[in-house]
């Protein structure tokens, strides 16, 4: 399919990505001409940075919230977003089991970004180029959004005397038990909720907004 | 310390305590006297079953939310309370790496309290009895509202076209990786999370609220 990749951004995300093609056997490239140029770059410096590549080679991004018009004048086009959080002290094994979302507006745009996301060894699904600030905020809930809630969680485990880390293990289980509804609320014990609700007011009312929020979306 | 111990109540809690009660050699009972006789019933339950159990043994309850006083009229009374999600599918292993609030108000009861957190295989603290209600906030936040979190995110997911079940590596990594604070709040990338608001705006306006409470904690 494809041999050479240039791969231009060397942050989390295109440090894991060229350890894995390289991994792969491809010929990964830092600032020489490639077939496929794939922009790992911060989402407000893809636009530029697509700007300055000659046309030619198929152009893609890597990220999540960001729409394929950012790559103009590039035509030859697509995205690949790794659904994972990636950090610089682990290698391309983060990728593992991770899905990708996939934008292409072509046949041919469509089979070099599947082909690249399972090469980078992730599970691709396609997404609407139009649906990806949609799909970015879902995302964005469970990562940048969960850590809100353990930190909220955290400060009422404080507050209680309670140290935070407690909480870790419930967490790690509550998605390895696949994520069931379970608490006061889905029982309907109204007694409990009053308690709580009663507690965070006296002793943490800066998350009583919170609270309320995650109630009547658990009800509902 | 103790050798017998009654069990009342044989739901998720009680079935992996015992469980583990007998794993650990000691004489589980359901009916019979022991020296110690922990309430595994639910919480609205636990003052009721307390008032029928004749005055002598060590009694305690295991619930998270309740305060002591639901034992009496016993004195010789605690509390430990597993800080985990348990279901009947699973084993005392459930049991192993969480961690245990225990409240008692005696060095005797503590000493015992301990003892049995520990027998259990968890890592107990201490909790005041007046900060239960607080405490068990925080843990419901960890357990149930994640799961409201997740949904959330699954529903956004959904409107997009993006199997939500592709969220699940991503929120088991960011626990992994330690929560550490991360998104288009954090970093303050304020065009994102426009894009964000509009998009749940046009399409999950359910969910505006519910975000609106987390990016405010997020920048807090």
């Amino acid at each position: 399919m494809i041999t050479t990749v240039r791969i231009v951004g060397a942050g989390r995300a295109g440090s894991a990505i060229a350890a894995r093609l390289r991994e792969r056997r491809l010929d990964v490239r830092e600032h020489d001409d490639a077939e496929l140029v794939l922009l790992c770059v911060p989402d407000r410096a893809i636009a530029e940075v697509a700007r300055g590549i000659d046309p030619g080679p198929w152009v893609a991004h890597v990220s999540g919230a960001t729409t394929l018009s950012a790559l103009e004048p590039h035509s030859r086009r697509f995205s690949v977003h790794p659904l994972q959080t990636l950090v610089l002290a682990r290698g391309p094994e983060q990728l593992d089991g991770a899905y990708a979302a996939v934008t292409a507006e072509t046949a041919d745009a469509l089979e070099v970004a599947l082909w690249l996301a399972r090469t980078l060894g992730l599970d691709p699904f396609e997404l609407a180029d139009a649906d990806r600030p949609l799909y970015h905020a879902g995302a964005m809930m469970a990562a940048g959004f969960l850590v809100t809630l353990y930190r909220a969680a955290a400060e009422l485990a404080e507050a209680a005397g309670a140290p935070p880390h407690a909480l870790v293990p419930l967490m790690r289980r509550t998605i390895e038990n696949g994520l069931e509804p379970t608490g006061p609320v889905v029982r309907g014990d109204w007694a409990t909720v009053e308690a709580h609700r009663k507690a965070i007011k006296a002793r943490a009312p800066q998350l009583e907004r919170l609270y309320e929020a995650l109630a009547e979306r658990t009800a509902a």
